[in-house]
């Protein structure tokens, strides 16, 4: 979501374990809006320790702003874990759903390019599809720039989600 | 996330399409905070429409609180529409990234858990592997389930999105 930055910045992808409590999800959005910050994507669900959530948040700002917005996360009651793994050995990915139009000439063609990018074809209908694409921010444009000249109907993207890899990571732990 | 519901509630998704302008999302995730919502799960990235976010959210609630929020929701400026799609015949899918420990010994079954489910393996380490499953939660929660004796060391969940099927949708149009 846009908002007005100064100076040079870029997307940062942090990653936020918070307690599974009323208020806890507000309180940490609040944070970035008050800080002005501009929200490219979150993402909140379950982690794997019971009654702690787990958000991915991607947002535009510079060093010094994502630090300081780092050190208020981690004050904030309930937040348990804050880290940017933004220069981490990561795999960052999102799912996204396309519904694009076909007609019985262009389905096959569709099936074609789903299958190329690995993607898979999670309904059928007369007239509409939808794919179904996981992968890097560039792949999942990439796709829908494909798909533009058919006619895409709807698109819902979850945003990026990370994790680092290898077996240090980031746990309640 | 938990919270004091009283009466027969059940798990409802909502789609609601808003603005990228600074605030709006705190607006609506403050709007379930103050009736005392319990937020499930949360995603929100870009939609087909520039400048138009689409958010997905789960909740917990019986109908008449549902209906309340979702007429508030719809007073909310920045918001353009909102959906109960829990109803509706709809593709309602979540991607989830599970890393788990792993040895020589270990690898290949895990393999060949991950194929039939049709995870894919995105990062192979050592003493780990990451493993990405897109599906519905019940297909998700099957497949931590059996890759839980080999030890879970991190899961990360957008939490559900969800598509109307067919041509009609919820669009911005």
């Amino acid at each position: 979501m846009s908002a007005i930055i100064e100076g040079p910045y870029m997307e940062r992808t942090l990653v936020v374990l918070l307690e599974d409590k009323p208020g806890t999800l507000s309180h940490v959005v609040n944070l970035f809006r008050r800080r002005n910050f501009n929200i490219e994507s979150l993402t909140v669900g379950h982690s794997e320790t019971p009654g702690i959530s787990r958000l991915t948040v991607v947002v535009l700002g510079d060093n010094d702003r994502i630090e300081q917005i780092i050190k208020q996360l981690r004050r904030l009651v309930n937040v348990t874990k804050v880290s940017d793994i933004s220069d981490d050995a990561a795999v960052i990915r999102e799912m996204t759903m396309i519904k694009v139009h076909c007609k019985p000439g262009t389905r096959s063609e569709i099936h074609d390019l789903a299958n190329i990018y690995r993607a898979q074809i999670i309904d059928v209908a007369l007239e509409s599809m939808i794919i179904e694409i996981t992968g890097t921010q560039d792949k999942v444009d990439s796709l829908i720039d494909l798909l533009r000249p058919f006619g895409i109907k709807e698109i819902s993207r979850t945003g990026s989600m990370g994790m680092v890899r290898g077996l240090s990571g980031i746990t309640n732990g």
